[in-house]
C-alpha cells in the first residue's frame, strides 16, 4: 500500500500538462545508425522516419501539403540558409498531438563509453573523466542530427539532454529526473527529443543512462496513450529475432497494475519464456500502455 | 537592507561547491566566429582560446607536456576515432582549477532569431515556433563544435543549455534559472559550456536569453574570483573602440557592494562617459569581480 501511495506521488510530481501525451516514440539506434559503421548516421532511415512521424503527429494540416522546414542552417556547400520566412506568412502554429521522442546511441557513444568504463563509474581516473567527455560530444553530436532531421521534415523538435535536464543515478537507478522542463516544452507545442547519456552517479561518481531506462521513467511520470519502439526488426519478439522459430507479439497488453500478457498470438505456455526475454532488455514494467 | 538580504538568499540558494569558481570565461561570439559569415566558425581563434584556456585552468601538469585530447570523435575522412587509450594508461584526474565557460552567438542563431522574431515572443505562430526551433539547433551547434574544440585540447568540457536546464525568463528577465546542476557538474571536475539560447519566457511564451545576461547570473551565484571577458577587442573601452580616442580601461575595480569605478588610466571626468557605455551593453552590476 505503501509502496502504491510512493509511485502515484512520483508519477504526479512536476507534470503539469494541459492535455495529455498521446505517444513517446523510441528511435532505436540500430534504426537511425549504420550499427557497424562507427558515427554514421542512416539518412535513408532517419528521413523516412522523420517524415512518418510528421504525419502522424500532425492534428490538422493547415500548410497545404508543404513541409516548411524548421532547421534554418547553412547547408554544406551555400552560404546561405534555406529558409524561406514567406513561406510562414502567418500562419498560426500548426495544431500537433502531444508526442515526444527518445532515441538510443546506435553507433555513437558505444566506442567511447566502452572503451573508457564510464558505465562503471570512477571519475577520480582521467581515463574515465575524457571517456565521459567523450561519450557526451558523441550522443550530442546525434543527438543534433536527429533534431535537424525532424526539424527538415517541419516537426517542432527541441533536443534536450538528461544531463543537462539534471538528471541523475544512484548505483545506475534513477535518483531523480525532473520531467517538468520536458512539460513545459511540450506544453509550448515542442517535441523534446531526448537521448541515452553519460550522468552523474551518486555512488559511483558517473554511469550511462540508457534510452530504455529513460523511455520508463517518462511513460511512468507522464502515462501516455502509445509507447512505439522503431527498430531494426518487425518489433517485439519471444526471443532473439535472429533465433529460428521466433515469434513476432503482434499485440501486448499492459494493465494498469504493471502486469502485462501477450494478446496475439495466443500461444499457450509461450508467456514465461517472454517474460525473460523482455526483462533482459530492461523495456518492460509498468511502463508500456500498448506497443504498437 | 531587504533588497541586501534578498540579494543574499539568492545567491546562496542551491550553490554548493567543495571549493570556489576561479573563473568565469565569458568567449565573445565575434572572437570564436566569422562574424560576417553565416555559421562560420573561427577555427584558428578557437583553438588558440582553447589552449590557453587549459594552460590557465591546470593546477599542476601531470601529463608531461602531452595533451590528452577528450573529443574521440570520427575525424572527417577518417573511419577511426582519434583516440589513443593508452596514453591515459592509469593517470589520476587532472587538478583543474575551478573554470566555466559561457560563450555568445556570433553568426550563430542571431539570424534564425532575427528572421522569426523570437526575442518578441508569440509561439502561437508558425514564424516564431520555427524560428525557436531553428535558432536552438543553430546555437547548440556552435556550442557542440566549442565544446568538442576546448576537449580536443584536454579540457574536460560539458555542452549545457539553459533552455534543458530549464532556465525560464518572465517578461525576458531571468525568472528561474537553478545552478545546482551547473555547481554538480563543476563540483566532479567539469568545466560546464552555456551559451545563449532561445528560451521559455512566462508573459510573451519565447525570447533569447544573452549570454551576457547569463553571465551575470552566474557571477551572482557563484561569485567567482574573476570573471574575464574574452572578445575580438582588447579590453573594456571608454566608448566603443573604433571611435577615435577610445581608451582602453586597463583595471575596473568593483567592489562588494556592486559600485565600480576604474582604476587605470586614472583620468578625471572619464568615469560618468564610461558608465553610460558599459551600461548600454549590459555586461556590468554587482557581477564582475574583476575583469582581467
Amino acid at each position: 500500500m505503501e509502496k502504491e501511495n510512493q509511485q502515484k506521488l512520483q508519477s504526479t510530481s512536476n507534470v503539469h500538462l494541459t492535455k495529455p501525451i498521446r505517444c513517446i516514440v523510441k528511435l532505436g539506434g540500430s534504426a537511425i545508425t549504420c550499427k557497424n559503421e562507427l558515427e554514421t548516421i542512416n539518412e535513408e532511415n532517419l528521413k523516412t522516419v522523420s517524415r512518418q512521424l510528421r504525419q502522424t503527429m500532425m492534428v490538422s494540416d493547415s500548410s497545404c501539403g508543404k513541409v516548411l522546414g524548421m532547421d534554418w542552417s547553412k547547408r554544406p556547400g551555400f552560404t546561405e540558409t534555406s529558409c524561406v520566412v514567406d513561406d510562414f506568412c502567418d500562419q498560426p502554429a500548426l495544431d500537433f498531438s502531444h508526442f515526444m521522442v527518445v532515441h538510443g546511441a546506435g553507433s555513437f557513444g558505444h566506442f567511447q563509453a566502452s572503451k573508457s568504463g564510464v558505465h562503471k563509474g570512477g571519475l577520480n581516473r582521467l581515463l574515465v573523466k575524457a571517456g565521459f567527455v567523450a561519450t557526451r560530444i558523441s550522443v550530442t553530436s546525434l543527438n543534433l542530427e536527429i533534431v535537424r532531421a525532424l526539424a527538415r521534415e517541419g516537426v517542432p523538435s527541441i533536443g534536450m539532454s538528461p544531463f543537462a535536464c539534471g538528471w541523475l543515478t544512484c548505483e545506475r537507478n534513477i535518483a531523480s529526473a525532473d520531467v517538468s522542463m520536458v512539460a513545459k516544452a511540450i506544453d509550448s507545442g515542442f517535441v523534446p527529443v531526448m537521448h541515452g547519456d553519460a550522468v552523474l552517479d551518486a555512488a559511483q561518481a558517473c554511469t550511462i543512462l540508457s534510452g530504455d531506462v529513460i523511455i520508463r521513467h517518462l511513460a511512468e511520470q507522464f502515462k501516455p496513450e502509445f509507447v512505439v519502439f522503431l527498430t531494426d526488426v518487425l518489433g517485439v519478439y519471444d526471443r532473439p529475432p535472429t533465433e529460428p522459430n521466433a515469434v513476432l507479439l503482434r499485440e501486448i497488453e499492459v494493465r494498469e497494475d504493471g502486469s502485462w500478457s501477450v494478446v496475439k498470438p495466443t500461444l499457450e505456455n509461450m508467456n514465461k519464456q517472454v517474460e525473460i526475454t523482455v526483462a533482459a532488455h530492461d523495456t518492460t514494467g509498468g511502463m508500456v500502455t500498448k506497443i504498437s
